[in-house]
């Protein structure tokens, strides 16, 4: 058993580190600052701010690009889109340099490596066809444009994802597609072209095999992003969720993916990295929350001691630090059991971070908002919007009771 | 002992409610969708939307107006101003009230018994001069004008109120006020044309003899809102969360409320039934979105099954059954207390309820949440407002590490 | 609403306590201490120790005997059999007396008033014939015999009293009984010598219809307890919890409570007010947990300060504080909801505090185990003790699982 | 980074497990019984059952034998005494065979590497003259005699070591002993011939430079075991826990361990392992809880299914997996860091598991005794003496309040 990082895993995420500590941290204030006042005042704070892309530009030079490319599909994408070695990483190895991403709202984005992309980049190098990936992945991959992924229903519980209800039916050499989605992350974004969208071919065939994954071109006619959510309170711009209608879009039947009725197939590959990802940049964000409440708690003083040494504030701050260690390391191991292959060890462990680690971070960032009193809750801090960022994590991807019917069934399975 | 409540106090609350269903809840989801609307596009939406206005005089010629005052300092303005007797409710007679209005966020409005407005009139009433009553309890208690509550501040750890250092420095027969408050709630609204100010008169004095109160009208030259924030990304339109600079802002000392040093004595007066009020409204939001949770797992079916009977969702829903409960009757019961006069056990209570039940209301919101799946984030539902509401109140009016440790030493005392 | 005990509550309790410390508490230590002593030694502990005997006599003589008798069935039996003032006490009125008791150990026993002897004495006031009180429970009533109550059985899940397999068979006169029960709590005291005991009579019948209750003699032939059983190390003597067989076990059919296949019918009757009992005991022992874990926080210095000044120590003594007070306050009101008649609110409310009282009295107990350092561990303190016969509350009398599930089937109820 | 064991570990690790379940597991239920009778009865359970000093002879024939020697300390001592390839084992290899003994209460013993022998013997190792660890390290690596570490007084709060008031006087070539102190595990066992004692010898020196550690024979005249403590009811026979009084013993000088004032010293590096020691151990019990949680859940039908299908249960018995999951790798992860010398990182990473694992060990033994019903309290199933060892030790070697300081020190000492 050995803990310590390759060479390559710690020299990346120090670097990423070093990246954002040099050129994002300084901006990432007024970037927020700039998307309130465009709001305050009803302007348009969807288009990325310029200084985003100029991000990217320095990003991809300095070698800092597609990390997210998984070692055994990356292939030569990886040597093209600018990955540092021209080789993709293990998930164990591109684990903490998400962990170091995860600390800033903007660097996912910054170094191509925000969901949804990163899950939308990934299904297409595994599952879309020469062509698909030549129209739809290269440009994702050099960052020009942007995706979304249509799954979520607002009429069904869709945290039953044989529930959906939306259609994409076969007519003759085009599917069509009908039905509502939302929760659509990435469609605000004006530079968002393709949406990965699933819906019910064959509502015949059995509970797995009804489902049809289709590349649907954003400025297809019959598609139209109906309004913003909010989640509490927050738009999320530049990319926002969106909820998106599609009446009567008609598609090429080469647009499916993979094949009719295989949606279920694709979404069980698409998710195990992902989970991984979104929950090592849960880790960074709930370590970068500890950091900022733990120097608010020195900082300030109240009945003549400074907020660290008063009450149960210490006993809390080593339980976040605890919290945030153990989950860690959960989240590393289920990364190495991905590594080793999607045996049922990694299927338990994929669940059980996706579990563990919202709740660890809502709890660190709960008690890093409570440390800085109401300026927590204002945007003068990352606090209040990384909290609902991990709050959005306990439902995205399946919420936590899907995830502990998982682990639950796998759990009796070794007795039967 | 006895649980059922008075007939008055039962009467009234059932008046609220019916009030509420027939003549609030239809019109508030479309209140909320034009302020976000008007937020989306950049228009004023801090002027309380005309319905408001309607509402405010139905309840008023219903008797359901002002019902806050309290039994024992109402006085003739209960006659004068609409409360349904002409006599102020005791606090365990209002504490039922206080639930039925906490079920929509608009309804305290709509009664003339939202915060800060009600301990800013509880102020007036008990420590007010005659002169400083006509001019500012009155019209707030016809609900022309609105308050706010300037205490606050961005620079220091304001949960050791002692720590506030704005100063009030007398100067002849004038106060000369220097300072920024912020979290000064109301002042959003252009209604709001009172402050009560908090600020340091006589820095050698005993540490709670320094601070005095004063009345600032909005329109004193000096007073500017610097910006309104946010609170995890919710503006709370139409009153809203205001920072505020005061630079040489010159008053009459007959502004004075109480008298120079003073304040730390009204502090104490003032809080104790306020507490109470925002704890009882806080067990209606809980109610509702227990309600609400409730509802949504009986309608949405996933896995075959409606989600109430998955999982441990019918377990979770009992605990916050319970939760609800033992809570209410905790306020209901620190409200008994503070009827009987502000003993040492009225103290604790005041305290104990202020700890439990905000972070009652956050796990049962929470719970509500999780059970709507994504939407509960949303706008859609009230929930995730409830939700930030309550988090709030885990730092508004002291935070519950203060509380606890109020609590504490009083228990030590007990032993001493 | 009102939550100043009556008058007559308020002096009993006030009496119990001061008969507690006048009485007991200084003889307590000695008979725990000749408890272990003789179990070290391998002598008989089980055998009242001769001082309880006096304490009883003392009790009795004060009028502070069989409080427990319920106001609306005690008939001529509260004025014959010691009741203060020869009635019943309410639930409300019983509830603070029952509080009191629980802070001691031996406390219920010396006033009559300990389970499971005050349930059965309950059943046979309601539901006994006039034969059957006179045989049983007259002599329950005096304290000169002792009784058990056989329903859980080690082969299957109790928690579902349907299970149930022991048999009740009817044979011309007779009921012929087989089967094995287990903690049947009273039967290592030689003074106990009536057992109810629960079979199934009917097989064939609808699932609530299957079981009948039965008086059976301890000394019947056939009846033998197997073992005693420890809970965590404790033997609880000198009542213990016993494993029964019964080998064909012969009784008159007149022994049969209500009538054959009744037996639910008893249960559901007889564990209502049994169960604000058991909680408002343990509401007392919490209490007395938490008056200990205070007294020594205070007393004990480490690092330079006392232990209720270190770290989170405050705080918790606070959230123990806030737990106690809260669910006191939800025994009580599902006292009286008992007293308005069983209602839907009233079996939720018995559920509620069944959840609710155990884990919040775990909870304190935990607290001043810890406060105590090892010493909260041994029998130094009665806090282990108190700890395990809080333990034991979560499981006896139906798990915390079982009344979840009612509370949140009633909370369902309302929106069907 | 790997998370695979070496191929030592694990077939260690397979090897105890292997020899548990063939040669301990069978016996090991009535080894209990034995004491639980010879308790009942009065006769001497403390002399180990002969079926022990077997196991422990075919153990060490096995090479099972004192796999604890750490790898830098154990020097010949691993080649002379039956450590399997003649070499102690690094921290990392050792964990995982330190979980696999934890499984069973007996395994530790049979393996001789039970606490508090094993922290004694490494003293010896580390910190003994040649003389010492010839007379007394040599007896215990053979499993001739046994040994207790006399440290906690019942006189002071012991959570602060500084505290001790117990006294070692020097005396000419003499050291005397006087004071009181328990909570000394083995003492019971007529096997215990040495003990580590600790008391102050210059109390004008500094706060961690006045106490020295002595090796006194338990037969010096002056030493006395009073009594034998209790823990929640379990006398934890064969080794137990007393009270041991020193009147006025005199040992020679050369019995001082590493010199006078210097009990720190040793202390902190006796601490370290022996923590991670005890950790994998509850791991192991942890996982065995489990085990036979699910297994009782999956066995047991109430209310037509079985237990782990019902409410809440397979989401608990999910969280138990996440629980135990990652607690693990927090301990692996500690030991590793052990493994690379004793940083700050370390320092913390030791007090991080001794405060995660024993509350995630009660825990997961708790949600097995409800699953197990009233049944989980009794001997018939080991949880309950599981629950109370895990509670244990949450006290023992620091209470969870150091433990979390030392946490919260080394976090705030980050941003000094």
């Amino acid at each position: 058993m050995d803990f310590a990082p390759s060479s390559r895993s710690a020299e990346l995420s120090e670097r990423i580190r070093a990246f954002t500590a040099e050129h994002i941290a300084p901006v990432e204030p007024e970037v927020h600052r700039d998307i309130a006042r465009r709001r305050e005042h009803g302007e348009d704070r969807w288009t990325p701010p310029p200084v985003l892309a100029d991000l990217k530009v320095r990003a991809r030079a300095a070698g800092l690009w597609n990390l997210f490319l998984p070692r055994e599909h990356a292939g030569r994408y990886a040597a093209d889109f600018g990955t540092d070695r021209g080789e993709g990483l293990s998930n164990i190895d591109y684990a903490p340099v998400a962990e170091a991403m995860g600390a800033s709202m903007l660097a996912p984005l910054v170094f191509n490596c925000n969901a949804p992309d990163t899950g939308n980049m990934e299904v297409l190098l595994r599952y879309g066809s020469e062509d698909q990936r030549q129209e739809w992945l290269e440009p994702l991959l050099t960052g020009e444009i942007r995706s979304a992924f249509c799954m979520t229903e607002p009429d069904v519980a869709s945290s039953d994802a044989t529930n959906m209800a939306a259609t994409a039916v076969l007519d003759g050499d085009d599917v069509v597609i009908n039905g509502t989605k939302w929760f659509s992350t990435g469609v605000g974004n004006p530079e968002c072209r393709i949406l990965v969208f699933m819906g019910v071919t064959d509502p015949d065939a059995d509970r797995h095999s009804r489902h049809t994954m289709v590349l649907v071109p954003m400025d297809t006619p019959g598609v139209r992003v109906d309004r913003m959510l909010t989640t509490m309170g927050y738009f999320d711009e530049p990319l926002g969720h969106g909820e998106v209608s599609f009446t009567d879009v008609r598609v090429p039947a080469t647009n499916i993916l993979l094949g009719p009725g295989r949606a279920f197939e694709i979404a069980q590959g698409r998710l195990g990295p992902g989970r991984v990802h979104h929950c090592m940049r849960a880790i960074g964000l709930a370590e970068r929350a500890l950091e900022l409440g733990v120097r608010r708690a020195m900082d300030r003083t109240a009945f003549g001691r400074p907020l660290a040494k008063l009450g149960g504030n210490g006993e809390r701050i080593a339980d976040a630090r605890i919290a945030i260690n153990r989950s860690r390391l959960l989240v590393l191991h289920a990364a190495w059991l991905l590594d080793q292959g999607m045996s049922r060890a990694a299927l338990s462990a994929v669940s059980e971070i996706k579990v563990d680690v919202p709740n660890m971070a809502l709890d660190v960032i709960d008690l890093a908002i409570q440390l800085h009193g109401g300026a927590g809750l204002t945007d003068d801090f990352p606090l209040a919007a990384a909290w609902v960022g991990a709050r959005s994590l306990r439902l995205a991807d399946g919420p936590d009771e899907v995830h502990r019917g998982v682990v639950a069934r796998l759990e009796l399975g070794k007795y039967r």
